[in-house]
């Protein structure tokens, strides 16, 4: 009888590989909504303690079924389609992965593989067109919210041939996060975003922006810490305030990130039964964030590397993520921070008038950078968009992360989407590729401008850490200025190189094209 | 007798391909110096102007062959084994050039090519596979310093084949800028730097850190012209001074900056006959940089993208580079301008006991910009010298930049050099990927740091463009940083993504291994 059940609804079996914390709690998630699931790795423990955790739930107890062996797992599906998700680190482990399916002969025409890891776009193109030959359909899937959201409901941003998922759309819209429309209706966070490499893509930016906004808040906590001298569960106050409204409302790194600042350590202690007593738990936690330098994860540097490449100016994402870098390797650290002996982050000094608007410009800062990043990622989708074909739609990626993903923030979502929608409509010219030329948008950092540069100020006097807000700051300046210092390299450039400049003033020269100058001085006879 | 000759002293006849600004330049210089000249390009135009130029100087005047048939210009070598000098646009121009030789049969085994055009170092390394099967020796030779060097002696670093290498190091050695040694003897700025693609890739960082350079001497001229309302030629008498003494004695960059700001254009004008007056030229230059955008130029952004994906900070590099990037669109750039309104930069406002030390707090800020991307560069070098098994000195690199080169800065070569000798000294550390552990190079950071944010926050205060040395100022930071706000991303990563974090005080955690931390706290249950 089940079998036949099966039959009637598509895909009710879902294989998914890789058992670690994404592909557990995919296993739960889909379990839970109805999903037979055939689970598999090739570390049996990790099998063993995902069929722990389904046990423990009376609507994933029967639904999540375990293999420690790859042909079994294969035969759990009978002769029906097989679609199966992948949870394994981008690379290496994901090709032994595909080379094991290949070899065992799992993988029939038609088969659909759905890639939720965090694969460079590039590898996700070749493996398309590999398993193509074969008629084997390859899914580069984003799969964003981390492990909290794989459990609940991820956002999800699928690649690929349009046909193929659009077959799979049902499965992922009853997965997906869900928000709620302004005309009350709901809607899962999952469409189908574009061909080819376009659904890893996306992602790889998510996690550029994310990185952007992780160092914009952990700047913001740093402020208040050191300068202002305020303790965690004040620290968490404030989060919690700048979530509830105004320009980062529904921001869910904000969010968190006041649960982190209040939450104290239980008599228990953590899953090890280590650190117990009565103290913040953030005070056990240290400064490493390695998972770049180890290589676990690549879309973070991958988004810089893209930007550099598409000659796209994204030096918020990139500051946060050279001081991720930088925090990585600790013991080199200290040593450097003893011989360079520098100033450590002092109390900030406030002039009494300027009290009461420390906070509030901080807020409006991290505003800034948070909504920087989404423009420096937005432009690098909407560039590359354009170079590969892809017709990606940026108000598509704004809807997919309204819920269930790292970035969320729903004051910026609710003002992309309506902005985007007037600047698509027909006749109006497309300037997606660089969206500080959307008055709505302009508008936005023209009123945070001094609210930035105040914050920075403060900053750079107290030895803050600032590198993603001080970024932004530049970054605004230089994007928005009529005269650049540029004209002094220019003129080096001509002097050395022979580059050529345009003339001001000068008719199809100011401000003319991107292209090689018209005159050249010879400043020294060569 | 002359062909007798020409078996006499190998590669007394030198073959040129590419006739623009470089390519013509060194066909003049090789001339200069004994060599005979075969020059060919596929725009025959370019072959009559740099015949006329050869024509010009009786030095030159018989050396130079020019060639518009490819097949006349292999000819020219006669039986004896061909020592070709590419100077060619990048990736596919120069890929066009190498098919055309090919499918003319001229290259034969034992043939040398030294392709001195600003090549990828991986499409360099996939070359010399390439030709090594046909027996072709294929050198990536980065060529350094301009037109301008290129006529007068450029710095030179060639990587590839050791031996062959050594067989056209005479060539090369004549050919080079030299530099008085503190011995007192010369010595030209080129040498073996390493095998395969080694060459191009010091020759990619060498750009870099150009960049990272223009970015902070623009940035200072900016700083001058609108902060301290100074005359183009008071600032040329500043660079002059600076150029003259101290940390930032002997820097091109500066020497042709002060050259810059002086020079009024003439009543004959330039050589269009244009910008006739009595005004300074550089008035006469747009902001426009486009070389990046327009792509003939890869190096500065394959630099930042290079030091992303080997996990080194190089914000100094990447924000100067966004800058450039920022500053070709300048048509797009007016209308942000116009839409965002942000403040021009302003008058700075000095306490009176400021004045005198305003200058001299800038210089030393652009020195610790010009460190740092030193620092940045030479990292990037010794790490990726390390993963591609490239044994590169870094001495080696101080030794060629000496002179004829765009970043030449003699004090810090001084101090690098010296620095480098004692730190390879036998069974001492090499620490060279990370160029902050040296105490003399730390000290010279520590010495800086407070000119260094004095200026950054002046230029905050004023609206000044600042990026690449607000950039360095965060890099010290947190570089040096004894425990970062990353702290708190690391917690919030732990949240989301169960990405684990080390413990302060524990042992093997703290300061522990740049791996993935022991603990994760159940912040909320999934």
């Amino acid at each position: 009888m089940e079998s036949h059940h099966e039959h009637e609804t598509p895909f009710k079996r879902i294989g998914i590989i890789g058992a670690g914390s994404m592909g557990s709690m995919m296993s739960l998630g889909l379990a839970e909504k109805g999903h037979f699931i055939s689970l598999w790795d090739v570390n049996s423990g990790n099998v063993r303690s995902a069929m722990e955790k389904a046990q423990q739930e009376s609507k994933t107890k029967y639904n999540v079924e375990g293999f420690f062996d790859i042909r079994a797992f294969a035969d759990s599906f009978g002769d029906q389609r097989k679609l199966i998700i992948l949870s394994i680190s981008h690379g290496k482990p994901a090709d032994e992965v595909l080379k094991l399916l290949n070899e065992a002969g799992i993988l029939k025409p038609d088969d659909i593989v759905l890639d939720g890891g965090n694969e460079h776009w590039r590898t996700t193109e070749r493996r398309q067109k590999t398993l193509d030959s074969q008629g084997v359909k390859w899914i580069g899937l984003g799969v964003s919210g981390g492990y909290q959201s794989a459990r609940r409901g991820p956002s999800l941003c699928p690649g690929g041939d349009e046909e193929t998922i659009k077959q799979v759309l049902p499965v992922l819209e009853k997965f997906a996060a869900k928000y709620e429309t302004e005309a009350g209706r709901e809607r899962p966070c999952v469409e189908y975003v574009g061909p080819d490499g376009a659904g890893h893509f996306v992602k790889m930016v998510h996690n550029g922006i994310e990185n952007g906004m992780l160092g914009a808040v952990c700047e913001a906590w740093g402020f208040m810490r050191a300068g202002l001298n305020m303790a965690e569960d004040e620290i968490g106050n404030v989060f919690s305030i700048w979530n509830k409204q105004g320009q980062l409302r529904g921001t869910y790194l904000l969010e968190i990130g006041s649960e982190i600042c209040r939450k104290r350590q239980t008599r228990s202690g953590d899953q090890n039964g280590e650190g117990k007593g009565t103290d913040f738990v953030l005070d056990e936690v240290l400064d490493k964030v390695v998972q770049d330098d180890d290589d676990t994860e690549g879309t973070g540097y991958w988004s810089v590397m893209e930007s550099a490449e598409r000659h796209i100016s994204a030096p918020t994402i990139a500051a946060a993520q050279f001081l991720r870098v930088a925090s990585g390797n600790r013991s080199q650290r200290l040593k450097v921070a003893e011989k360079l002996n520098l100033p450590k982050p002092q109390r900030i000094q406030l002039k009494h008038e300027e009290e009461g608007n420390v906070i509030e410009d901080l807020r409006m800062a991290v505003y800034s950078a948070v909504l920087a990043s989404y423009c420096q990622g937005l432009e690098l989708i909407a560039h590359a968009s354009k170079v590969q074909d892809w017709n990606i739609d940026l108000a598509t990626c704004i809807r997919i992360w309204r819920a269930g993903c790292i970035i969320q923030s729903d004051h910026i979502a609710d003002m992309l989407e309506s902005t985007f929608a007037k600047e698509s409509a027909p006749g109006l010219q497309h300037t997606f590729t660089n969206l500080k030329l959307i008055q709505e948008i302009a508008d936005e950092f023209h009123q945070n401008f001094s609210y930035l540069k105040r914050t920075v100020s403060r900053g750079i006097e107290s030895d803050a850490y600032i590198t993603t807000l001080s970024s932004t700051l530049e970054y605004l300046k230089y994007e928005a200025g009529e005269m650049l210092p540029t004209r002094f390299m220019e003129a080096e450039m001509d002097f050395f190189g022979a580059h050529g400049f345009d003339r001001p003033g000068v008719d199809k020269e100011d401000p003319g094209e991107a292209k090689k100058g018209a005159h050249h001085y010879e400043w020294r006879p060569a």
